[in-house]
This record gives C-alpha cells, structure tokens and sequence, in this order.
C-alpha cells in the first residue's frame, strides 16, 4: 500500500517536480555521505546525468538541493521508525524498535551513511544555519515521538508512572547517536552492539 | 611547570619547525569547525597571515596539515582529560571528570567547535581514509584509558568487582559523544546536563 502511494503520488507529479524529485533521490546518498561542504557540482551532475543548467533550473542553489535532501533523507529513517513501531503492540516493544533499528543501521540502505541527522549536525553547527536549523528541529521531532510513546505507556499503565520522559528520551537519543558515530567510522558493531544492549535493559526496566 | 615545558619545547625548535607549528595552531579551530571538505587554502592563508608558498613549503598539501591539526586538537582534549584525572585520588573521582569536562565542553576553548573526534568521525567516515584512521585510533585510545581508570579502582577494591570495564567505556563513550552533538547543533545544553547528569549517577554505582 505504500509503495502504491508512492506510485500514485509520482504520476500526478508535473515533469518539473519529478526532476525536482529525481534530483533530490539521486543526489541524496552523497550529499549524507560526502557532507554538504564536500559534495560538489560535478558529484551532483554524475549523480543525476543532468547538466549544470538542468539542476540550477529545478534548484536555487547547491543549498536549496541540500535542505530538499536532508528532509528526504530524514524522512526515509523517521518512516521506516514509524512504520517498525506501529506494527508493535505494547509501549515496551514500540521503544524496542529504536535499539533493534540502529543495531543493524549498517544493513539498511538508507542509513549505510550514517544517520542524516548526526550527519548533518556536526557538518552545519558552525557553518550552515539553514542546514543547522533542520538538524535542530528533526532531534526535537524525534524526543517528542519518543515522549509520546513513554507517556501512552505510562497512561496504559505499563510503564512505570515515575519514569521522567523527557530525560530517557534525551539519555536514549545520546546513547544512540553515540554509537552510530562510533560504528560508522570504525566499521565495527562491537560497540553499537554493546550500547543497544544496555539500551535495550533499560527499556525492559520501564516495564511496571 | 607545564607551561615552562612548552616554552623550552620552542626555543628548541628550528624556525621551520615553529612555523609548521604556528600554522597547526592556528589553522586547528578553523579544520574543527568547518571540517577537512569546508576549510580553503584561503581560510588557511587569512587564519595564518602566510602565503600559499609557505604553507605549502611546510606540508605537502592540506591533507598533511588536517592530519597534523587531529593530533593537535585531539591532544589538547586528551592532556586536558588527563591532567584533571591526575589531580583526582580515588577511581570513581578520576572517571567522573569525564561527565565534568564535557558537561561544560561549550565554555573550554579547545572543545568549543565541537569533540573533535566526532566532528572528524562523521566527516572523514565515508570520504578521507587517512583522517578516518587517525579518528578511529583516538576512540580507541580514550577506549584503553577508560577501561584502566575501572579496571584500577576494582583491583583497589573501590570499583564492584563484576563491573565490565569494556562495556562500561563503550557506553560512556556513547552517551558522550551523543549529547556533545545535540548540545552542539542545538546551542543549549539541556539534553548534554541530562545525559551527563545519568553518566555521573553510573559512575556513583559503580562505588563498591
């Protein structure tokens, strides 16, 4: 059904929002991969097969093509989180989809450049407002998701009623970002595995 | 005595070891900040007040000054790290002068643009293999060092003796680098004091 929409949606898209579109799916990867300051204009043409003039008439500016592709490349992570989480039953097992995601973050196409997010922080904080800005509003986005899925748990009585939402999601959004930093640039799981383990205990210690 | 220390160090360098030596200096918070990809040879040149000759003349090409500006900003850390570790007496004093220094890593100059080992991470993972390596040797040094500050204070009975240093580094390392990101891109540091506030709470039960 998804894949349906997404069908649906790509045929009564004009020709200039599909190029709009293929640009942004086309040059997302590197710009996750490469940063945004590392992924040039010849990337973007060999990316896409289309000319200079071609990008800069669906596009402002590399910057313009660049915020298109972090709300893409966010969105792919936020809806396949959404998606894991709405096919759980309990409070307890929708949190366990955070762990269980990022455990394997390295098998799963969108996110083998590492989370757009973390990406994107440490790239824009000092140099990109606009960029900064987008990376600032996906992390609020996400705690209050996570907050929402603790306090439902604590209404539905079980999660115990003393667990302070705000902080385990702040505690759980820093143990993961952490880890995928760790894993992406060693090539390793060790300590991935490692800290989704101890997240994962602390998440069956909510239970009431 | 460890100022008198750097001040012999330069009057024994050659000239052209000092100016090697002022261009890391002064080139390092701008590589922090901007990253390998964003920093110019022009930034270079304003930040050093030297011409591309001489830059140059002192490194084979910005490669050779980015990996020399790691190990500068990355020592700073560590020495900083380390000398406040020597000034603690018991194991537990030691490891909590981690949550200390990166609770307030945004007021330290050297740490002001960010960990440089995360900025370097997510930066040079997928892009430059010489950085990448220098980043992955530096986590695991700081990996090693954490680990013997545990693993002393379970030999003097300080530590619980089924504590697991290996994971205990890991998770902290995690929970670090996490919430150095966040406090970075977002400017406040409510989630960095949550996330430092949880660290300093498993250091104390860690206490036999």
């Amino acid at each position: 059904m998804h894949d349906n929409l997404f069908v649906r949606v790509r045929e009564i898209m004009t020709k200039a929002e599909r190029t709009r579109q293929s640009i942004i799916e086309k040059t997302a990867p590197i710009f996750n991969a490469k940063g945004f300051a590392g992924t040039s204009l010849n990337d973007m043409i060999t990316a896409t097969g289309l000319t200079k003039g071609s990008i800069y008439g669906n596009f402002v500016n590399k910057d313009d093509v660049a915020l298109a592709v972090f709300d893409y490349n966010y969105g792919k992570v936020a809806s396949h989180i959404k998606n894991q989480v709405h096919l759980q039953n309990t409070a307890i097992e929708k949190l366990l989809v955070y762990p269980q995601t990022f455990r394997n973050f390295l098998k799963l196409p969108f996110l083998q450049a590492g989370c757009p997010v973390l990406n994107t922080s440490t790239e824009a904080d000092d140099t990109h407002p606009l960029l900064r800005e987008k990376a600032i509003n996906a992390l609020g986005v996400w705690k209050k998701y996570m907050e929402k899925l603790i306090n439902r748990g604590i209404q539905n009585n079980e999660i115990k009623e003393d667990t302070n939402a705000n902080h385990f999601a702040a505690i759980t959004m820093s143990l993961i970002e952490g880890a995928v930093m760790q894993a992406k640039v060693t090539g390793k799981t060790t300590v991935l595995n490692i800290t989704m383990d101890h997240l994962e205990t602390m998440i069956l210690n909510l239970k009431k």
